[in-house]
């Protein structure tokens, strides 16, 4: 079968793909929130529909968290299947935002035209360039051009709690040849990358306790010691002066790049005086012996997502208060072990809290970092389909960001994961006027439609 | 005149008096919020028509910000002006309230009745104990023992913005021969205090701007600086492990105590680890190689008092913020400039923001520490007259909390100001659950009454 005739559907279809996108891109489902429970259900509920629309079994199923959304359609060659996410991040802050983050609008901008709103870039926007691919390959040719699961999860930005149990009680259902994933990005705005690096996670979120009420810091404030400030000298500590953490056997599996990595990095038009200056910044933070793309890739990060105590309002307060809280996380990578380095962080933590206080932590969150494997015949068609739809030669590259799923397909399903995606670095996501960019969304449709047709061709 | 008949209407009227009280603290008089503007009037106006229901010429006053009031009334003997506040503390956070902050409720407690809503202590209790005996000084004699001016104020708790030009403005009206202020507190709760010695406050609300929005961790941590990670490392860096503050030359205008002071201050039974363990905490906090009543009465001191940046919501959002803010106040003594500490505070924090980085300062608040004058005859009327009620010797007593009101009686009026209060250390004023006990409110007009007799006896 030939893809011209698809792609020139996907072409003259893409202002419907934009309508249907808008419509998941108003329903507010943000996991990490339970005010949002009920949305969440109802972005499911749109999926199912968009799919049996394309004559895809689908079907909505519960968790304890929220649903999941799976789909099969039959077909000859290998059987793929399709993952993304239909959860968004929460909004705030909202002031923040130029218009509601909930009514997505086309955007003439100096770079292009954008689609504005939550959602947009993560991951709604990427989810549908794979459904928009099978659309207009389903249109052109009466059926798929071969066996697809579709598992589309709303908890990835809450942790997915319910995926791994969901993926052991259906491991039979879901397993397939490979999985592709679509919540990734370009490299540098214009080349295609397969991402086969990813770094875990481990988030700290807790409050540190000292006086057992708030205080009258004139009356006690000199002689009674400020949850505040053990709070920003335990967080101070974590880092030393040349940008590396502190906490005891850190790094000891932290591996080295292979030369071959290495140079190839090197040979990548990593610009980070323009990645840093397109937000404001200047210099790297991190560890100064390193480049700044080891820093960003491949070197495990501490940061401080969130902090707060006493009063914050409008006006002064001179209150000492009772408690101060953080929400931190780290970026781990190669062997680093979630649990071991929380270990470190509570002891080190455990060691500067003054006698008499108290810390409670909240969670309990931490997933490995992963290394890809590349041999699935997958990742050749895919660097082939890829190259001819950007112009440009497809990097093998690594990412920043934590994706825990692309480890589960491999431990639970024994199942290779393939990473493609088309978000940008400027496109905003977790923060206010999130957008992805209309190139992204009609060249990921175009992309998607190459590389099922490369891998069954 | 004898003042045994005025004590004894003043135990006879006392559940009037709490009832009147009670009137007054149901109104939300919060100056620092612009919210509750509209109650700060209606608190004046209350103010104003008790004053005139003792026989005493009273009006509100309009300033640019919340009102004042004065009154005024004839009579032999000294001219003495009493000073007092009527604006409140803001309640938040207010989940911590056992009940409704301005639904003022008798409790009994294991360490007797008290008065619970925000204001029963800091100020409202406090100013009407001197209203109170004023009253049944009238009711007994039918008029005053001398002349007398009230003046209340209503933004004492959002920095005193009218008050300075408000006292240039109505100096001859206001001047009298000594200023009664009743805003502090008891001596470790059984012995009265009179207050001559204040530290002086510095206060500094600022945001910390790093890169240009809210940026995703995953795919800048390491590489982009967080502006926490650099308001942590500016906020640990004001104490040294000493527990003493590092700003440049900070201590040049601190003096050392006096002989005189110093071993009265010794045989003062203060019980450090009994004043904070009541507060649940176990170990002193500032300089190690100062006394811990040194520590809270005449050494400088840093604080924050409030912090915030980043996701502070339920569950986890891996922000890298754009920003991060603080509140902080310096409590300063002897001839600390506040202009000058904030001049090196801020030139500390310039030295210390990474290349790119601004800083936005929202205040300019700042008074200096005051030494009173205890010359004044009233001081010794005053001493005798606690004693005898309180059955201890009055201390002369020092005390951490900030009043900049003595030091302009000083300036502006060229008048001594007498700081005499009936406030416990456990009032949790600025904080949840704020009472004052009903024994310091019963003594404390029983006081004033007594104060006043000796003074025109």
């Amino acid at each position: 079968m030939s893809i011209e005739p698809v792609l020139a559907r996907i072409d003259a279809d893409l202002p419907n793909a934009i309508e249907r996108l808008k419509e998941l891109l108003r329903i507010p489902s943000v996991s990490t929130d339970p005010a949002f429970a009920d949305h969440c259900q109802v972005a499911a509920d749109w999926l199912v529909a968009d799919l049996q629309s394309i004559g895809i079994e689908a079907t909505k199923r519960q968790t304890p968290g929220h649903p999941m959304v799976v789909g099969h359609v039959e077909g000859d060659g290998p059987h793929v299947l399709f993952y993304g996410h239909y959860d968004v991040q929460p909004v705030d802050p909202l002031e923040l935002w130029d218009n509601d983050p909930f009514d997505p609008q086309l955007e003439d901008t100096p770079k292009g035209q954008v689609l504005r709103g939550r959602g947009t870039s993560d991951d709604k926007g990427q989810l549908m360039t794979f459904v928009e691919a099978c659309r207009m390959w389903k249109a052109e040719h009466g059926k798929l051009p071969c066996k697809i699961t579709f598992f589309f999860e709303g908890e990835e930005e809450s942790g997915s709690p319910s995926l791994i149990p969901f993926m052991k009680e259906n491991a039979k259902e879901l397993k397939s040849d490979v999985a592709l994933i679509c919540d990734t990005g370009l490299f540098e705005s214009k080349t295609p990358a397969i991402i086969t690096q990813l770094r875990g996670m481990l988030c700290e979120d807790f409050t540190i306790t000292g006086p057992d009420k708030d205080l009258h810091s004139g009356m006690f404030g000199g002689l009674a010691m400020n949850p505040i400030r053990v709070l920003n000298k335990v967080l101070a500590g974590l880092h030393d002066d040349n940008g590396a953490i502190t906490l005891p056997g850190f790094y000891d599996d932290v591996p080295e790049l292979s030369d071959e990595i290495r140079s190839q990095w090197q040979s990548l038009a990593f610009d980070h005086e323009t990645f840093l200056g397109d937000v404001g910044l200047k210099a790297p933070a991190g560890e100064v012996d390193r480049t700044p793309i080891e820093q960003v890739w491949s070197r495990p990060t501490c940061d401080v997502n969130g902090i707060w105590g006493g009063y914050t309002g409008d006006g002064f307060k001179t209150v000492l208060p009772s408690q101060a809280s953080a929400k931190l996380s780290f970026r781990l990578v190669g062997q680093q072990d979630p649990d071991k380095i929380r270990e470190v962080f509570r002891a080190y933590m455990a060691n500067h809290l003054p006698d008499g206080f108290t810390v409670e932590y909240r969670t309990e969150k931490g997933a490995p970092a992963s290394q890809m494997s590349t041999e699935h015949s997958a990742f050749e068609a895919a660097r082939v389909a890829l190259s001819d739809e950007w112009g440009r030669p497809a990097a093998f590259a690594g990412c920043g960001g934590s994706i825990p799923i692309a480890g589960f397909f491999k431990d639970i399903l024994n199942m290779d994961a393939m990473l493609v995606g088309f978000g940008k670095d400027d496109d905003q996501i977790h923060s206010p006027n999130e957008k992805y960019d209309v190139e992204s969304f009609h060249k990921g449709i175009r992309s998607w439609a190459r590389i099922l047709d490369a891998m069954t061709g």
